[in-house]
């Protein structure tokens, strides 16, 4: 069974907006067996839709339409729609309620007529039900191919996608099985990876794909098996990932298809009840951002000190004034004392320090742009490592908080 | 003159990664007046791509395709489009010394056969130099159509846009002119925007087209005039964008095409020299690292106090034990108390506080799930509102972070 992505709207095209909503669907549509095709995004034209929906005609068995549903003019898709079925539109009574219960009762607001027109929609479709916003889903089939439109707003389309589409999906269509499997490494490069298991990949079979998934400093590699024998294709791929280990069982961290490391942290240090805090400048609180990403951080994470500015270093942090004066703000003299200084104020089992320059100008110290020091202070003690992360900003921030998740995970590791 | 980028890359296909590189090339080519009629993303598949290259084969005069330039097996980008354009790979002598030179003398390793193979180019190929990778930009033209070759690792293909692509294309191709001007508002809904706007729209040139762009909380209108005479289109643009101000100049908080409230904020920060400080439990740091993401950021972000533990809350930031017992963590009194302790520990002009329940459960506090309150605390005193921000975690929490900018911008243009 296969699925086209369709995004309508200029503002993908001109790059004003990112489209994670395709991700999202694409993610939820593999799970149950479906193949993406190809993921689409055109502009907000009337001839662009419909020339791309008759392109998409029997093509694939879905596609998924999102965006262009709004109340406003450039808000084409249902109209549209409208026009490839020859249908008309008409409202409907059970949107109207939700729009008019929506606009007057939750948001105390007189409704318009641009609100109650959301509850218009093509005579033919099939409404799913919009819970989280005023613009209806909408089912249409033509032949082959179901064509389901959904509003852009990515926790509308959320919404939908798991409480409307893919139920559906599921009752009204028998699909094959895919098993996929994440093994995350890091520390080396993919080249050097790919040389390591050369021997083991040549020897996968068939109906087992691999992938390489590099990010700085990790990569991901990703195994994919497809098939109607669901117990067959784990066995496959459960004895492939064992074979796997044992040649690069040293640079294995997980598996977890969504597993990231301070989801992988999270659980280590919950489990092996310790708490951790942080004191951060140069990552600028984006470490303790993303623990507290993950529901449930309460338990381990306790708090960090976003030290930007060389005072909330002395006076919060206890970093002595002279040990800055000798070696600047941006050395592992300093960034050791920030991580004690941070464990003994927060009083965690763990605490974690970064002090760098993410560039694009040098700062208050002579380090290089792109210098980045990270400490972690233990039980044991303390220990420090310099980093070079070059350019730009960005990539500094993002490598020195995955860095940082590395230094700990080894440490607990190292002591559980 | 029209462009489609390709995406090559099972990884998107399955939702396993977002595909943020092509919003960024869309965001480039349509700065010199390039029309993107298509963003595709399609499978790793030989078969797939060359039916792709030929389906775009003189429909567009440039396909910028990413990904699949790796050095491992599932990288087919290379050898499919050598096919494409019945061409041979060759080694390129500059790509194979750069290759070398990176390995070797920068991260001071052994040089393998896979990294060697990067310097394997189709001998039709203009190399584009990727001084940032290993693997190389390649321009190819057949009949009317360029086919652009990029690595897919965001920081490489940015550099090869920027550095390479763009530059030749500005050389090599005359272009119309696209003006486009985003007006941010907040506070009103879209359906809401539209009707205040509703006669001033009618009354736009056929030549300028308005998009709305919602996101919970605010709505961007982006203007895009386009033709051949540039001095027209701004002057155009510049009126319509005057008389709309005069009709909802109330809501309108911005204009620029980039430009984020952070971005917006720091500047307004530092034109009158004042500084800035958070303390942050439910948001856990976010406010402060989008903050941080800004390049200058240290001239008036001074820190932030990440009291995710009540302990923090009572120890460092001074919040009396008494009123967290009578009126919980998640209180107007809390908050009121953080902001405060935050401004007069890290001595700045403004301080923001948030605590709130981001959910999916609930914690120490009897808040129900998706409660935030946001504090500021001024030179005058302290403000503080209530919301209630629903769920997913995710939007709380971004809710709660883009509602205390808003409430900053309000307070420090009433002072200035």
């Amino acid at each position: 069974m296969k699925a086209t992505i369709l995004t309508i709207g200029d503002e993908i095209l001109i790059g004003q907006i990112i489209d994670t909503n395709s991700a999202f669907i694409a993610k939820s549509l593999d799970k149950i067996g479906i193949d993406i095709h190809e993921i689409l995004s055109i502009s907000d034209s009337r001839q662009h839709i419909l020339e791309t929906l008759k392109h998409l005609q029997n093509q694939v068995d879905l596609v998924i339409i999102t965006g262009g549903l709004g109340p406003t003019k450039d808000d084409i898709t249902k109209k549209t729609l409208c026009d490839y079925f020859e249908d008309e539109l008409v409202v409907n009574p059970q949107v109207l309620a939700h729009v008019t219960e929506l606009i007057e009762g939750f948001y105390k607001r007189p409704i318009t007529q641009m609100n109650k027109d959301q509850a218009l929609v093509p005579s033919k479709a099939t409404v799913l039900n919009n819970k989280m916003g005023t613009a209806p889903g909408m089912w249409m089939k033509k032949e082959n191919t179901v064509f389901i439109s959904l509003p852009g707003v990515p926790y509308e389309m959320k919404y939908l996608i798991e409480n409307e589409v893919v139920p559906k999906v599921i009752k009204e269509y028998k699909r094959p099985f895919i098993i996929h499997k994440t093994i995350l490494t890091y520390g080396q490069g993919e080249s050097l990876v790919a040389e390591r298991i050369e021997a083991w990949e040549n020897n996968l079979p068939e109906f087992i794909k691999l992938a390489y998934l590099p990010n700085p400093g990790r990569v991901r590699l990703r195994l994919s098996a497809r098939g109607t024998d669901e117990n067959m294709l784990k066995e496959a791929i459960e004895e492939n990932v064992i074979s796997l280990s044992k040649i690069i069982g040293d640079i294995i961290v997980g598996y977890d298809e969504n597993e990231t490391l301070e989801v992988i942290l999270g659980r280590l240090l919950t489990k092996n009840k310790m708490t951790i805090s942080t004191a951060e400048s140069c990552t600028g609180g984006k470490i303790a951002q993303m623990l507290t990403a993950i529901p449930g951080s309460s338990n381990y994470f306790k708090g960090s000190i976003v030290s930007y500015s060389t005072e909330i270093k002395t006076e919060i942090l206890k970093v002595p004034q002279e040990l800055i004066d000798k070696y600047s703000v941006v050395s592992r003299e300093v960034a050791i004392e920030m991580a004690l200084g941070a464990k003994k104020l927060m009083k965690t089992d763990y605490a974690i320090s970064t002090t760098g320059n993410a560039g694009p100008e040098k700062g208050d110290s002579p380090a290089e742009v792109g210098t980045v020091f990270i400490a972690l202070a233990t039980k044991n003690g303390v220990i420090c490592e310099e980093f070079s992360f070059g350019q730009p900003r960005e990539k500094v921030i993002d490598r020195a908080v995955n860095t940082a998740f590395e230094m700990l995970q080894k440490e607990i590791l190292k002591n559980v």
